[in-house]
């Protein structure tokens, strides 16, 4: 029988890089018992990304968040847009770069992701903020 | 009771730079009287793109434009397809590095963005043209 | 009457490139006598990801994969993850700077795709390797 569920989490950072909350989603599957269907995740803000990325080795982020620093770099005298500090332009431009919304398919219970996939916010402002992501299921 | 509606739109631009058509993806849904489910966008383009981004400052769309132009630029000596002109593949490229797909969940007949997130069409011809965007709901 | 469909496609590939595989996706759709719904394709990878691109003219894949390739440059002294190759760090930051799920409209059983985008498997790595997609169909 198909339907729906919606729900929202709410993810703290304490600013720049990668947070991994792959376990909270699957923890929303689990806890509403959802078995096949299609999960897909929209984070609410201009200024940070979702991603799914390798979850082993750390170095990975560090690398991925230095190349992205190194290619939109924060006070790049190109940008307008200033008002909100030099790293908030830099912040929208890496969104653009990334996405703000994934859907994968729900089998058996268990999400698509492969072995080494993990599913991360990743906050591209300095400061620490509270980032908002809207869940939607449908399947069975 | 769930069901699925298809529409498709056609945006108009004159020529590059980002469309907001966030009302016209939401007129639909309030004529059509959707209230809870996904909402998918597909442009059925390679020269263009669609984005979630800030729809308050014009200066980050600006700035936004103005950082892809830098990043890729129009007529570099690396490219071979240059028959459709010198801004054809930086077109191609621009829409690989976004994309041209996005799920929305709705819910209680809201779309799922945030305060400052907008729908855009991101043009990276430099002539207009008349995109095309295909839309689906599944819900109730 | 709405239904779902699960289904897995290998891909392999003989290194970096783009490979399309549209005729793999339109296969399975027919074959399921699918019609009208909503397709969902996930790679379950990390150094590879899913594209929209131009399915004319083959120097755009070229040219595509060379500005990546000169924009994330192997062997990179900013990177620190090299362990698994010089091309493995480049090939995780181009899956990011890319996608690795897609949703594509399926209407009167065909795929919403526009007249020139193909469906492409872009393996970032230098080496052949067996890539596997997870497909998923909602719809009647």
């Amino acid at each position: 029988m198909l339907h729906q569920s919606f729900h929202e989490l709410t993810i703290p950072t304490r600013g720049r890089g990668l947070y991994d909350f792959t376990d909270e989603v699957a923890g929303w599957v689990a806890k509403n018992n959802l078995k096949n269907g299609l999960v897909t995740l929209h984070l609410r803000h201009t200024s940070a990304s979702l991603l799914i990325q390798e979850n082993a080795d750390p170095d990975v982020r560090r690398d991925l968040e230095n190349f992205f620093a190194r290619l939109v770099r924060d006070g790049d005298p190109l940008f307008v847009h200033t008002a909100e500090g030099d790293d908030d332009m830099p912040a929208h431009i890496r969104t653009a770069l990334t996405t703000v919304n994934l859907s994968i398919p729900l089998h058996n219970g268990r999400l698509a992701l492969g072995t080494w996939q993990g599913i991360y916010l990743w906050e591209h402002r300095r400061a620490a903020h509270s980032r908002r992501v809207a869940l939607h299921f449908i399947g069975e």
